[in-house]
């Protein structure tokens, strides 16, 4: 799972690969924004996720013979299979970095290659960083509602196939401290955790011998699940009675979970139980169709529930099924390039760019991000994007380019981090948003604009385009 | 991505194996059984999907070196270790056919195996199952209203990540045509299709000039996209220029694409301008946030569209995150086991089962799938599974038993069908579902009940259950 063929891309991508070689264009440059249209859930923000796997895939992107084989039956042309064979990226790209709060409009990350390159890259590029992206969000609203709370990825069972594997690691971005996924926890260094199914009870006859053979085979990590037949007259005596043989034997329980019922009434009458019984230090886990919403009630409840399990509601980023994300072309062949559209929010933005972050001067955002041209070195009043009349100065603010190089001539430009260190960016980033912006309900917006250069250069694309329509 | 390894799980599945091992329960035989509990879309039938992908990783199942070295670091025991090094599937599965319509409730599939092998396999069956039954299910909802248009499906770019994958394969064998997924394509034998993106336009100064060379570089599989600048006044007229100059060398223009706008209204002016040109073998493909509700109306109002390409809504098989499939355990060590809840739709079924479709002496189903005990040959008379006092009699339809033997000994059991063929089986047993389980608005009940044998166990265990807590 971790070599994509370059074949992982949609058709016509490869079909316009084909003109454009054999249309002697293929050395024509090419850049390309990626951006999103809209905030998933209504949100103030979203949090940027999958740069540094996207990366590794697009530096590796290669053809095989037996996709060449495919190729030829599709029909694709001997030379241009020929030039396929030795495919490889060699292009620059420009991103904000991995865990970084982002909005729509702005460009998150822009490619810079000839068309072919450039193009290829395309679907790889929106599949991955479409999906991290919104997961990553997600993940961050929970944690916003969670506190310090555990937050733990339960979701592999529900996950759309295996897109599971990049929703484990996209969750850890946005907050989540462990997974239930073995792989993911293998692959991205993620720990791993988890308690016993209610089959486990089950097969046998009693409750009370299922915990203790669970804590006698698994003492170090033990969870016991405590509502199969009846949480507080059965599971919990029992989990309390083999928790006390554990203190014999020098071991400790380490949570009970509930999966079922009222959460947040069986989390206040197990804490008292235990408390009574002195296994305060064991704690409550917590799962059942969780989202960022039911956690805020249970916070707001003050349910003393320390371990949130959270499953199809995370890795499905469930309600919104993906990430508007596009990419879209803004200049080719040293001429840049327009999308025109009867809705202005549609009408993309020429140009290679670059994005500011604009900060007081206690480094707190305003809240704003500026897109000038990238020759602009800073930007002294930003416009609305769509809205001509709407506008704000900038020139006493300090602001923070945002787009940096992140791999050249197709070779990686970072470090390399861990998804921890990406964690620990991403929350030192949205300490730096002010909490109107992170709050569920009609979050403040945070405004995006354009500089003046860069309307003017808009404007005229669109006046010429419209031009040859007459 | 066609080997899972074993560490595809969750975590908790492996724990509890360590335990079932160090106890001595590792022989121990089970059965569990997969089902769902809500139909997805408020439609009226599931499509099952995923069993032959599911079989295939099943049987190779293995732990390598590194997950061994990743497990003894999660604390697993060296005994334990020792004999997951050797661990294979050696377990029996009982199933539907892929393609088959299914219902709540009912068993879809059913494993035994000892307790180990039976647990292992839990998390990669939901995910396979779960996620490819929802998206064969979207997709026989987007055929139903598509009638003999073809479709394909869009939606690599904002699958949720590698899900796309098996996203392209269940489309099919909901009834979709084709994909633009190539290395879905090449792995599952779906044919590939594809046009050409918006920035293949704008990396040329002229539309003509790009359609022009797409035609000479791609002319076998040329389909050109329209309304990058403006359909009716610029993307038509160019489209007709080139496909007159294909006619001359011999070729011919597949297909124009509409991607924006009023689709009926512009398919419809997009037809007469082609017709009247004498292009009436030019067919025309629409895209852009298609879902069975948009292609529903655009059918009723008789748009001229051949081709629809769907994506997002078909991948990610919006507005359901997932499908809420289940694995319980219903018999282990000779023992009928059952899990209670308070809520009895959450009470599950114990003992080895069979299910049998009822249909009438034409072969038509009545609406009725019944659960029996496995010993029982036929059901006499059905019970609703929660309302007791519900009933239908049984004894004078046909019963057709649908769990058959796909795996034994841990050996596939079904010859490998081509996708094709499943796609077909799947609209064989459409057409033995009459039409008012189809519709979308309050689609007409499909009934799942089980025998007066079944119905007598679980009573009989519930008691038991409840004794013990007293």
């Amino acid at each position: 799972m971790n070599k994509f063929s370059a074949t992982y891309t949609d058709l016509y991508q490869i079909s316009m690969a084909q003109v454009y070689f054999k249309k002697g264009q293929k050395d024509h440059q090419a850049i390309f924004d990626y951006y999103f249209r809209k905030l998933p859930y209504r949100g103030g923000y979203a949090i940027f996720a999958g740069l540094e796997d996207l990366l590794e895939e697009i530096s590796k992107l290669s053809f095989n013979e037996t996709d060449l084989e495919f190729l030829r039956k599709q029909g694709f042309e001997d030379d241009f299979l020929e030039y396929l064979k030795d495919f490889k990226f060699h292009g620059n790209i420009n991103s904000v970095q991995e865990g970084d709060f982002v909005f729509p409009t702005r460009p998150i990350l822009q490619v810079e290659g000839n068309l072919i390159e450039a193009q290829l890259v395309e679907t790889i590029l929106l599949n991955l960083l479409n999906f991290q992206t919104l997961i990553a969000t997600k993940a961050s609203r929970i944690r916003y509602v969670a506190g310090e709370s555990t937050l733990l990825d339960f979701g592999l069972r529900r996950a759309q196939a295996t897109g599971g594997f990049y929703a484990s690691r996209a969750a850890v971005v946005g907050g989540f401290d462990g997974t239930s996924n073995v792989l993911a926890g293998k692959k991205f260094d993620i720990p791993v955790s988890g308690t016993m199914a209610h089959s486990f009870v089950q097969s046998y006859d009693e409750e009370l011998e299922a915990f203790r053979d669970f804590a006698e085979g698994r003492p170090n990590a033990c969870v016991l699940l405590v509502d199969t037949y009846n949480t507080l007259k059965s599971g919990l005596p029992n989990a309390i009675k083999v928790a006390k043989e554990m203190e014999k034997r020098g071991q400790r329980l380490l949570a009970i979970r509930l999966d079922s019922g009222d959460l947040s009434y069986f989390a206040r009458e197990s804490r008292k139980l235990l408390d009574e019984a002195g296994l305060d230090y064991v704690k409550i886990a917590a799962s059942n169709q969780l989202d960022e919403h039911i956690i805020k009630s249970l916070k707001e409840q003050q349910a003393p529930i320390d371990i949130f399990g959270v499953g199809t509601n995370l890795v499905t980023g469930d309600p919104e099924g993906a990430l508007d994300g596009v990419y879209k072309l803004s200049s080719s062949n040293g001429k840049p390039r327009i999308k025109i559209s009867e809705s202005i929010v549609k009408i993309t933005l020429p140009h290679k760019k670059q994005v500011f972050r604009i900060k007081d001067e206690n480094g707190m955002c305003v809240g704003a991000d500026a897109i000038g041209l990238h020759s602009e070195e800073s930007i002294p009043e930003m416009i609305h994007p769509f809205e001509p009349y709407k506008s704000m100065r900038l020139d006493s603010f300090q602001q923070e380019p945002l787009l940096k190089t992140v791999m050249e001539n197709g070779v990686m430009q970072i470090e390399k981090r861990s998804l921890k260190e990406i964690a620990e960016y991403s929350i030192s980033r949205l300490a730096e948003l002010p909490k109107e912006y992170k709050r569920f309900n009609n979050p403040h917006i945070y405004k995006v604009g354009i500089s003046e250069k860069l309307r003017d250069e808009r404007e005229k694309l669109i006046t010429a385009s419209k031009n040859k329509l007459k």
